[in-house]
């Protein structure tokens, strides 16, 4: 690698510091911008005033994205990005910190007079946090929505996505426009925080993201038979509680024997029948989560956890069912980018670790369309979705500057 | 043992048929007769006719329990005797059949001309199962009420205990009055049906039971560190409901390092906090009661409990805390008494079974009063509380002859 390039932390710490304001709870201390509301689409209008003040000429395409190109106007291009709403009373760096970070690699690569053969483009997505239940933003640009999702979606209050569109002004079915052919991307970056515990714990810098894990959520119940826990022996209960307990515990084992070192299970919902102090559980109802970054490991946890669930169940004298509400495959961020991010963590030695992520991001669907890879800083405590939600100030500098230079290589490249 | 005698089933099935009519409910088939309600009086007012139309004289003492004797009016009296009242939509054989029973070995007594040197009392206590939190009428007699208690107590819709009797014509203060000097019960015996599974399942007649377990429930709260199910490492959680997992998954090995094989252990209720498939559970708060006939088993029990709670805890990383809401020691039915029930049903060549009892019973009250004896004849499945509750005539037939022949051998001793 040849000389390496800086941003400049300080204009970029105070374009986070001004968005945080559009949507802030004086209160909470917390920033509410939900995908498609009006503090939502202030903060884009927000950003296009930022992309303009740089001499640059952003757009906001029919799903609400908004897009800026740096460089030549009909080559492929190297995009950054990531998404510009937030949850409700969430933190000021998710999703924000990709956009921003994207203007301020551009607004060095002008400033500092740069040559680079390949345009550079950054996207704020829109709603990417699943207030209508997808990624809008970003499926919208793959292609992946149709007018029947576009007429009928609505959010957990029940108001229609349609609705908040024209609200706004704008035409629902426009975003069926948004669709973008791939060969206009050479590449896709995103930088984003962590939101969990493993850079923070390790004292790392960058996470390389290696892909995104895939996830099956089931609904699982275990039936026995309610009994008096005063008159029932153990030896003639079928007690359905007891049966999860047994499930749960193997948990180790599963993940040793059939997953591996990323792999994670959840019951993060529980429900015992009848669910009073003094009568054995005749049946519980439970959520199931297991996630893993490769599919054919995935695979073997469901299948293991099913294996474990009936055996269980026979030996207990238990009926087991489980409906299947979800599987998402797993996706894999480009192994080259992955090894160019790598070499550019060397270059600037700093501190890195290869990670799958847990959570979902706009990189997910850009995977499939063209080389894309997915940077991570710390979150301080793992922290996010909460006003708590904090990344050092120096850990936004190296990763904005791994961003720069690994976008700088593949541009001029 | 000399000549046995029997009752007569039909003239006894009769009595139970007719009184089940009291509070009957055409639809579900069941039987609701609570404590105080005015079918509960009814039913009490119908028993008093069946033992005036035998020539007897019962009577109500102050707090609704039907008395009536038989023999000598000064000596200390063997009392026969269970409970009138019954849960809201319940079967036609909890309590009743002891009150009946009792009856009907004063019928036959009193038919086939049968001397007795000791006077014989069958007592209809009044409200055993609780509407009130507590056994009033048996309380009343051992004199284990007071004037605050019957002023304040409600049942679960609010409704006073005072007002009701005072609706059916009573005074609630009167209930003082029943109170009753040991030394005039010279022996107590109940006959009730199981409400569990054990005599059913083993095909046995006859239960002897030894004693009422004794019982401690707690609220256990484990807290650890609510956290996001996809960016949580494994070995990075603090996951609450995995820690009550584990405690339960140990309840065979607690219970055969320091229980008994009559030990129960019973995690009932459990509440998952904060309840959402892709959030670690950073807190569970469960129901945990433990179980045993003596109280250096149950006290053992509860210690280990503690123990590998504390143990879990330190190892995830949670904190564990508890509530004792009750710890009620075992009560134990006199040993000499057992021994009598069976000589009897030996001589009768009965099958039986010394147990122990799981649900409490006016008996645990008597124990501490006089030498007193519980028969237990099997329910079909286990099942109690319920329509479905049944009990085959011919065990209640048999149940009830070792009830009269142990009567008589404590009244001819």
């Amino acid at each position: 690698m040849n000389a390496t390039y800086n941003i400049d932390i300080n204009r970029l710490k105070n374009d986070i510091l001004s968005l945080s304001k559009i949507g802030y709870d004086e209160d909470t201390h917390g920033v509410t911008r939900q995908g498609l509301s009006r503090e939502d689409y202030d903060g884009r209008l927000w950003f296009m005033e930022q992309c303009r003040a740089v001499g640059l000429e952003p757009y906001m395409d029919g799903a609400c994205n908004v897009i800026c190109r740096y460089g030549a106007p009909n080559k492929p291009a190297i995009v950054l990005g990531s998404h510009l709403d937030s949850v409700p009373n969430g933190g000021m760096f998710d999703g924000t910190l990709g956009v921003l970070a994207g203007l301020e690699c551009i607004r060095t690569i002008k400033d500092q007079n740069i040559t680079i053969d390949t345009p550079i483009e950054v996207i704020g997505f829109s709603e990417e946090e699943g207030r209508f239940g997808g990624m809008f933003g970003v499926q919208s640009m793959c292609g992946l929505i149709d007018r029947d999702w576009i007429e009928s979606v609505t959010d957990i209050n029940g108001i229609y996505l349609k609705d908040e569109m024209k609200a706004l002004g704008l035409d629902p079915m426009d975003a069926l426009n948004a669709y973008r052919e791939p060969h206009t991307i050479k590449a896709f970056l995103e930088i984003h925080i962590e939101q969990g515990p493993v850079l923070d714990n390790a004292n790392i810098s960058i996470g390389i993201v290696e892909g995104i894990t895939g996830v099956f959520d089931w609904t699982v119940r275990l039936i026995g038979e309610p009994n008096h826990s005063g008159t029932t022996p153990m030896d003639q209960r079928k007690d359905a509680f007891l049966g999860l307990c047994d499930f749960a515990h193997e948990f180790p084992r599963i993940i040793s024997e059939d997953g591996s070192d990323i792999s994670r299970l959840t019951i993060g919902k529980a429900e015992v029948y009848p669910g009073f102090c003094h009568i054995v559980p005749g049946a519980v109802e439970f959520s199931l989560s297991g996630r893993d970054l490769k599919p054919e490991i995935l695979n073997n946890l469901g299948q293991s956890c099913r294996k474990v669930l009936s055996s269980i169940a026979r030996e207990k004298g238990l009926m087991f069912e489980y409906d299947e509400n979800s599987w998402l495959e797993p996706k894999q961020c480009s192994t080259k980018m992955c090894d160019i991010i790598e070499e550019t963590c060397k270059a600037l030695d700093f501190s890195y670790k290869r990670m799958p992520s847990g959570a979902g991001h706009d990189t997910q669907f850009m995977c499939d369309v063209t080389e894309a890879g997915l940077i991570f800083v710390p979150s301080v405590g793992g922290i996010s979705h909460s006003p708590k939600e904090w990344t050092n100030w120096r850990d936004i500098e190296k990763g904005v500057n791994v961003l720069l230079n690994t976008t700088l290589k593949l541009a001029t490249a």
